[in-house]
């Protein structure tokens, strides 16, 4: 599975979407939900089908409405109409867009009342790691033009569906994650000593580009010497010297799925302290695969991780949680932390992310990435070397 | 101003923070409101300098409170508390996260009370083009938790500081317009037929990166022939041929500014009535650079616009404006259409973006970035070519 291989098929299937609709309906059923309503790119996404990164674009607000049977009806900007009436979808309405003094709020809630009637439960994801992508006050004004209906928590549903990947979406995820290992494998060619971060990062969004990955959405790290000291900074001009510890992390994409993981290099030589710290890391990374099984809950996964790195002197981590979810997102639910007590099952696609701090003000993460089989976790990544790679060593 | 030159200065002075914080006061005070909560990436990044890719992982809520009076506080997740010390902010407050049942709620309203008081009138922004990045669950439980505050839209604040930007900003944004002309002028030389539009949308990604572009989160259009159908769409694999009309418009970013602008080229030879289109929308973006002094509206200049498009022949336009602000976002108010009256002033930076339907089913968009002087525009973006270009014209 690790292996670059050929593109996967773009999109997904009408009968793959319908069959999302029809989980997220059983599920409405049960929580007494009449119709859902989804305002958030992945989540239209992942009803619709449809990509665009037209959601990069703040001005407009986009709906999916998912009642209780049927296709998913679309409430859309006039400027999206005719995409979306390529999708699977049937229902797509539209208004011109942009209109501030009414941005789709009246069609909204005309379209809500004729799906699921005046005295409708609405379920709105309210819960962790969402929000409502539309204005606050177009959402008052909504509540009040709906106002014999109730609206409720559904993120427990856009979670439970999100959570667990397709064969189709575990693809996507899988060509990503080996195409950006062979960039980290490629890395100490086309980096050397003396560049400073800010090539590091062009070269290696490039490096991305060329291999075919889409986009590279996310790429933060740093190098410094012995060790970085945050592991979200944007790139500085400052130029790499040996001894410096080199860290990328990157989420780049394939037809909107991520991956997410890092890779450390040291410049020249390496510390003591930052090999014994990679080392410790990467010995964390293989105790959370061999606990990454179905029926574990990610509390016990986060154990098995930093069980290792106690004992390998770790001095804390301000990250808060040892791996977490991924796919459509760069972190997804669930998270693997003391109170996290999700239980692990076939088809999530999790990452492994043990760091600490080794010294005061230097840390070390390493990152890779996972599916959950029937009977285990798989790698997407190729996993990092057992040693904290040194680029021009002895050179 | 539109000429490539020297890469300016990342980040901005201590000085420019506090006078934005300063202006906001002054308008808090004018509008009654005692502090202001802000939740968004461009917010946070507009008051604290701040700037991360971070915000790619939707988990972890970031909040900055601007108090009366003294610089903002930031309450944020443990992960981002070291990187906000090196800011100018002296007040970083951060909780262990993630940590769903109390995700910085508890943090945020105590902070609020200790700055503002118990009876704080708190300005969150609420209207167009703002949203809330948290979850809605979280804001329900702090609006509990701060009972005797009141929340009240401080949308227009935010938009009257943003809507008009420093030097600084403008430079930032005159930067990556000129860079990016440049990745436009120099297209006919990586880009021929018979590549694909997903090909073609690589190359330019990576000319972009390779001239010194930050990264291109945002690049959409297409090739069809004739001309393209809609202009929110990923690419395909479809080769182009000769007699396809394509366009790209992208959003390419220098220090967290954006130039948003897009350009047309024809393969091999372009039909009589793609032809007429271009000049059209090439001679409506001239009438709108007339148009765009201050004092004049966002109707008016739309109206200028959209005259020339109406006069060429225009069978309509689902974009819904002609054109809207820029800057750290890909879109930002006001926008040129009928309704916004919002007056052009000094300090604005604008794109001009006439665009119509010349066929059913065919559009033909042209887009430029201005900045407004005191004594009229200026282009950032290098005005593009006055007829349609041809990529391999008798080749």
């Amino acid at each position: 599975m690790a292996e670059p291989g050929a593109e996967p098929a773009r999109g997904f299937t009408p009968d793959e979407l319908a069959a999302r609709t029809a989980r997220a309906q059983a599920l409405m059923t049960e929580a007494g939900i009449d119709i859902l309503l989804l305002t958030t790119e992945p989540e239209f996404r992942y009803y619709s089908g449809f990509l665009t990164q037209f959601w990069q674009s703040p001005t407009r607000p986009w709906f999916l409405l998912v009642p209780a049977e049927g296709k998913p009806v679309a409430v859309v900007p006039s400027i999206g109409a005719e995409c979306l009436a390529r999708t699977w979808l049937d229902d797509v309405r539209s208004w011109p867009s942009p209109r501030p003094e009414d941005e789709g709020v009246t069609l909204l809630a005309d379209a809500v009342l004729e799906l699921a009637g005046p005295r409708a439960r609405i379920g709105l994801p309210m819960g962790p790691e969402t929000h409502l992508r539309m204005p606050l006050a177009d959402h008052a004004r909504l509540v009040a033009g709906l106002e014999d209906c109730a609206f409720v928590d559904a993120g427990a549903i856009v979670r439970e569906l999100r959570m667990t990947k397709s064969p189709a979406e575990i693809g996507k995820i899988a060509h990503i994650c080996a195409l950006v290992s062979g960039v980290f494998e490629a890395l100490p060619g086309f980096v050397s000593t003396g560049m400073s971060e800010a090539e590091i990062f062009r070269a290696f969004r490039i490096e991305c580009l060329q291999r075919g990955a889409d986009d590279v959405p996310y790429l933060v790290g740093g190098a410094a010497p012995g060790g970085i000291g945050d592991i979200i900074s944007p790139p500085s001009e400052r130029r790499t010297e040996p001894g410096d510890v080199l860290m990328l992390d990157t989420g780049a994409t394939f037809d909107g799925y991520y991956c997410d993981f890092d890779r450390n290099y040291a410049f020249e030589r390496a510390d003591d302290d930052a090999r014994r710290a990679y080392a410790t890391v990467r010995a964390a990374v293989d105790a959370g695969f061999e606990a990454a099984r179905p029926g574990v809950t990610c509390a016990e996964l986060f154990r098995a991780m930093q069980a290792v790195l106690e004992r390998g002197g770790a001095l804390g981590n301000d990250v808060g949680r040892l791996g977490h979810g991924l796919g459509m997102q760069l972190t997804e639910w669930p998270s693997h932390r003391p109170g996290d007590e999700t239980v692990i099952r076939p088809g999530m696609v999790l990452t492994l992310e043990p760091g600490m701090t080794f010294r005061p003000g230097r840390v070390m993460v390493l990152e890779e990435n996972i599916v959950i089989g029937e009977d285990g976790p798989a790698w997407l990544t190729r996993p990092a070397p057992t040693e904290l790679p040194v680029i021009g060593e002895g050179g």
